[in-house]
């Protein structure tokens, strides 16, 4: 499967939710599969808070593929055989796409904080823009999980007859507070961290030594995509500091795995993206704009597929549920499926033959 | 009622399961109710996490009363007419026993780091002396909730005969990497915390603003004392900052409850206190120094009354089922009750009304 990483700079404004305009920006973006002539094999795959457009396939020399390779490819649910498959950054993220760190133009100063808040709303129009740039005036389908399933469905209101269909895992309707909770511990672990200087932060100190507030605030996140079940098999009680066991900080399994991958992810990520793709989930909300969630169901003209699974502890299944009773009372085309899984929230990244056989169904379908 | 507050000194040396002495040591301690000349209607009720002897009444001046105020007193389910009821403050503790900001006799240097770990069981042993040091060598009922509840049913393992009968609430038989992920937060966040510098801080200066990583740390405390559906009969998706919705820090009223409760908190509670007692959650394993958990509980002798709550989301319900399947199969005495309630964990303190009656059957069943 052949990867193409790009990235598609846009001069016009991007007239923002906020009323403040985001000009000119950039889109990253990854494609699998070919483009038909018609145009009309196209899939659209969003990404979560921490992910990238890089969705699927391997980078040369990279060990990791893409985070729904198992997905996407030939012969996969996704089958990069027959569709033209397109991932992109969503903006204010760090991988490629405008965000808190590009400057200011025409200055050269970087935004910080003086970036306009993103919603999902926004991000979505913003892949309407680079879709309308590649000559691509609808979709066969647009799937995505958590913050990517939010944007199917805004796709999916927003935009009733952009496509065929959408497919929307492990999300919500609008955020929660218990969710919103959970983001509480990095928007204060960063606002609080000293090097993070409000937003003055030297970024190369960060991915070098890692940024303490986002570590931290990272073990809440880590919490929420996992579930008490999963905890349990992969972890258990396991005690694996050599200091023994009364030592203060001696370890936990758990504490180890956190520590691992929190560390990690602190200097990868950037922290302001990170705060700002946070308050797009916590203001996520697809009533926003309409005289209801009623109202902006019903507008919904695709066939929706939901899915949720049943050890998700960010965003529940009965929030997924009350998107379905909303379709099914109005007679709209849907299918809702809550997969049974102790997994935890990540299920959509980690069990995907779990799912992938509803998702090709799906595309089959339309 | 009356309180009586008290601080006991103790110049005998406390062994600790690590191996470790604390010598000497003070106890802090209220009692309510009147001790009987028989000596045998002594209640001990155990404090959680952030918890004090502080269990019941009102501090003259104070307005708000004990923690489980609404259980202890006068004509309540924990009658002080009847019973002599003692809450101490467990070692390691901030609020009057010995701490790491204790000096380390006969040097007047505080312990800080050098505080040795303690373990549920040597908060056990701790009130053990110091219902000896008052002439009380057996109690009618040790009742705790949540850390308080793990106390009652190590009391329970390590001295069977002391008590007629224990009632643990909302707790579990060993800390699960679920909820040594939540203390994963809190440790990382306070080690992380420059001006908790190793834990040579200004206590003062904590005082006074608080410290950062007890905060930050005690919101996913927070997160795990709750529950979704509280949160959302609590705080729904209100918005409170005057800011406006596309302000990056504007607030959701779920994150201002969570700012003021935990800015307030990390200027009363000693950030090096809390991170000795989430080490002895953590550590906490009933089985510890028997052969097996089935062990542990096969040595209990006295009625053993577990309640857990349905909506708890720190110590699940099954972990206290766990312990009750291993008494029934052995025919030991016990009753367990899993109260229906969407409050979270802290219904043990919250949500009083719904087992206060099992907590006087229990007494009045001795």
């Amino acid at each position: 499967m052949k990867i193409t990483t790009k990235v598609a700079h846009f001069t016009n404004p991007l007239y923002l939710e906020s009323g403040r305009i985001l000009e000119p920006y950039d889109i990253a973006y990854e494609t699998y599969g070919e483009l038909n002539e018609a145009k009309d094999n196209v899939i659209l795959v969003c990404h979560a808070l921490s992910g990238s457009h890089h969705a699927a396939g391997l980078y040369e020399g990279d060990r990791k593929p893409g985070w729904w390779d198992s997905l996407i490819g030939d012969g996969k649910a996704i089958d990069t055989t027959k569709y033209f498959v397109i991932c992109t950054n969503t903006i204010g993220s760090c991988f490629g796409s405008t965000s808190p760190m590009s400057p200011m133009f025409p200055s050269s100063q970087e935004y910080r904080l003086k970036f306009p808040v993103i919603t999902i709303k926004d991000m979505v129009k913003a892949q309407m823009s680079l879709l309308s740039s590649l000559g691509i005036y609808s979709v066969k389908s647009i799937i995505g999980g958590s913050m990517g399933g939010m944007q199917a469905l805004q796709f999916a209101v927003d935009y009733p007859n952009f496509a065929n269909s959408i497919v929307s895992l492990a999300a919500t309707y609008a955020a929660q507070p218990w969710a919103i909770s959970f983001n509480k511990v990095v928007v204060e672990a960063i606002r609080r961290d000293p090097r993070f200087n409000n937003g003055t932060y030297d970024r190369d100190e960060f991915k070098e030594h890692g940024c303490d507030g986002l570590a931290i605030g990272r073990v809440a996140g880590h919490i929420s995509y996992l579930s008490p079940d999963s905890m349990d098999s992969k972890f258990g009680r396991k005690y694996v500091s050599t200091d023994g066991l009364f030592e203060l900080f001696g370890r936990y399994e758990v504490e180890r795995y956190m520590e691992y991958n929190t560390n990690n992810f602190s200097k990868l990520f950037d922290p302001l993206s990170y705060l700002y793709i946070v308050k797009a989930i916590n203001t996520f909300n697809l009533s926003r704009g309409y005289e209801s969630l009623h109202e902006a169901i019903s507008r919904i003209k695709v066939d929706v597929h939901l899915i949720s699974f049943s050890g998700d502890m960010l965003f529940f299944p009965k929030e997924m549920e009350h998107i379905a009773n909303m379709l099914k009372r109005n007679g709209q085309n849907y299918s809702y499926n809550n997969i049974d899984s102790n997994y935890g929230h990540d299920a959509f990244l980690v069990e995907v033959e779990k799912f992938d056989f509803l998702i090709k169904e799906a595309l089959e379908k339309v």
